[in-house]
């Protein structure tokens, strides 16, 4: 895992840790057992959170450039209200009629495409992605999925094998094929549906995050998912845009990355950002789809699109809205990246940078212009010792990923390229 | 789906709802699509909880003996407060080290069997029974499952596979076996593990739910799971037990339903009733399975466990300790079932009644003395129109499920037994 605590790998670490640290370290290790990873060379805790800041227990304050889940900001009061006035109200499920699921599915659906005119609620990004994919096959009759090369989109039995990114401990069913993120991805899709074929597989779908985050952060040129889209349709398969990375007006020229790309997809999953933390996912999908589905299988998901969840999401909606959060992530992200490029002026380390909105990545390159992933983890480890939280992405880890919570501002940039100039600076291989 | 609204086969029932009901159900079939499905002949809304009783849109008071998700009761102040609290403190997942995950851990891993050393967190019992099939085919290395004929296990792909209850629309997978819940089951289990493997295919693991309620609500003889769990150990395989229904004090002899048989099983999985109605679910494992599938694989689930919905869980903790709810659903239980034995006397439509604690099942005969589930579902119906919530189960629907929030009393029982006995009354099958 990029950027993940390994005391195994790294005893003297793992002994060297503050004393409350080592605590939580081994105390995890014992109740909660391997499969569980803490980020960073140095694992750090945090007790609170405010706006795009979290706190360790010392009270030390930490800018947060990486995380996507407090989309609207950490401990959001609006959304706090929100939930803890609907605690004392109701909390039920979908089986009992009820306005406000209705309400906010109507309010959501309208940030969609026209096409896209059914929502189901689920709670985890997993659990939309395992759903969109039962459609898929339900409404298409066939099995074939093909994704990125390096695409994770979830945990679930069948989600986790369609996700190359967890590497070879975690095999890739057998009608699962991949492509290349970026370069002739039209021609990539068009071959691994032919191979499909040639084993005998129909043809699905073809998923992918319309921001190819864990590819590496590929966002650009705009209209680049239209040729692929129609490769997909042409081969008689759905395509699905899961949004959880890049949705919810985080790309900032659209509420959807699909939007940007001028593409309707068939299926769209929904995630992380939705209900600023409280569980809630979902899939948009075209009703004719879901016709199929609904006539073979019933659908429900006791916690999903439950009341209190629902009022979370809402009040998401409410400020991304109030508080012109879409548009602050267009500017900031461009103002960001600006401020990258002419750092990059004085580091040869930083390579391409690539970004919309509130999503950017920065290759980190070695003295020969090589991508390397050791050195964007030592940066990202530099700069949480700076107090600032990114992380690292792209099949060799040498992509820095800096996706903060919508309200990121200028002056939160600013400290951004700062800490980044003086982790830089430090940096051995920098020295060219 | 029993007690499920048709529209479609009922269409004079559609056009003859209240105005405000029918445009509900408008609205969630043109934005939900056909997959959601709400409870009833004639659908209830609900605008308001509170304890064990729920209030529709005029005010007027239901009582649930249905919702075991809201298992401290609807509304429940102490949970409400902690998860209030907490939303303005810090909202986050497990990449960051924090202590209150931990302590969570250890007081819900105290509960069980000293074996199960480590769990996990999902957001769902669907994703824990997933996670758990996962952690299963890696510790064992093979496939194969077993299940019991009308099981209900969860929504994802792989959970899917393994819930008969969906019925012929949504296939069993190749490597799942299915057995009759109750007699002679160890028997069945050896005979379905055979044919797994003489079909080539490894026996993983044996699902169960340890009050078998979708098989139509099995809890006696204590001890009957012994020889089962010991045919799972002895072909090498891994009992895994689905305490969805029964955690979390609901049978009132323990805190887990497989402990009232004396048995240990290898993987538990926990959810609904774990958060109050928070979507917080899991795994808790024998550390030496962890160790096989952590080698592996890293499990990371977003909101699984974040520090929100381990408050909430930790308050429901609180609450079942504080009123003494296990013993609460230990006496009322009894008491309720009491009760509908001297009922029986009355009514030839009763026949057996089965349970533990807060479970309770009671099967609905017809003139003849044969399971009746069309009438079982006229008497869910009747009790709707008396304003108590309950469902039916079992394979053909014949079976009364009164599964009531924790909190519920003796005069709560008082009440339902006199809705039943006035149902049962005024049903023109209960001539005889």
């Amino acid at each position: 895992m990029i950027n993940g605590f390994d005391p195994a790998a790294a005893p003297e670490l793992a002994t060297g840790l503050a004393p409350g640290l080592a605590d939580l370290v081994r105390r995890r290790a014992e109740l909660l057992g391997p499969a569980y990873k803490l980020f960073y060379k140095t694992p750090v805790e945090f007790v609170r959170g405010s706006g795009v800041h979290l706190y360790d227990p010392e009270g030390i304050e930490y800018l947060d450039a990486y995380n996507n889940v407090p989309s609207v900001g950490h401990a959001n009061a609006h959304v706090a209200e929100a939930v803890s006035r609907q605690l004392l109200q109701l909390n039920t499920h979908t089986r009992y009629a009820a306005a406000p699921i209705l309400d906010y599915a109507e309010r959501l659906l309208a940030t969609h495409a026209p096409e896209l005119g059914n929502v189901m609620f689920t709670c985890t990004g997993s659990e939309a992605v395992d759903l969109a994919l039962r459609v898929a096959r339900a409404g298409t009759g066939q099995t074939g999925i093909v994704v990125t090369a390096n695409a994770y989109h979830g945990v679930t039995s069948a989600v986790a094998e369609v996700s190359p990114s967890f590497g070879p401990g975690v095999p890739l069913g057998a009608h699962v094929r991949t492509v290349r993120a970026f370069e002739s991805l039209a021609d990539g899709v068009a071959e691994a549906i032919a191979d499909l074929e040639r084993h005998g597989i129909g043809f699905a779908a073809l998923i992918v995050d319309t921001i190819f985050s864990s590819d590496g952060v590929w966002t650009d040129p705009l209209g680049f998912l239209r040729p692929v889209a129609d490769v997909v349709h042409n081969a008689g398969g759905l395509f699905i845009a899961d949004e959880v990375q890049a949705g919810f007006a985080r790309t900032g020229e659209a509420m959807w990355g699909y939007q940007r790309h001028g593409i309707v997809p068939d299926l769209v999953t929904m995630g992380k950002p939705m209900g600023n933390g409280m569980p809630i996912a979902g899939i948009a999908a075209r009703p004719e789809l879901l016709a199929e589905f609904g006539a073979r299988a019933r659908y429900f998901n006791t916690f999903g699109g439950n009341s209190v969840c629902v009022a979370a999401a809402s009040a998401v909606l409410d400020v991304i809205e109030a508080d012109g959060l879409q548009s602050n992530a267009l500017l900031v992200g461009r103002y960001l990246r600006d401020g990258l490029t002419e750092l990059a002026g004085q580091h040869q380390a930083i390579g391409e940078i690539r970004g919309a909105g509130q999503y950017t990545g920065v290759d980190i390159l070695n003295a020969a212009g090589q991508p390397d992933g050791e050195l964007a983890v030592a940066v990202v480890n530099g700069l949480r010792e700076r107090r600032v939280l990114i992380s690292a992405t792209g099949a060799d880890g040498a992509t820095l990923k800096i996706r903060p919570p919508l309200p990121f501002g200028r002056s939160h940039a600013d400290q951004l390229i700062e800490a980044l100039d003086s982790a830089l600076s430090l940096s051995n291989a920098d020295a060219g």
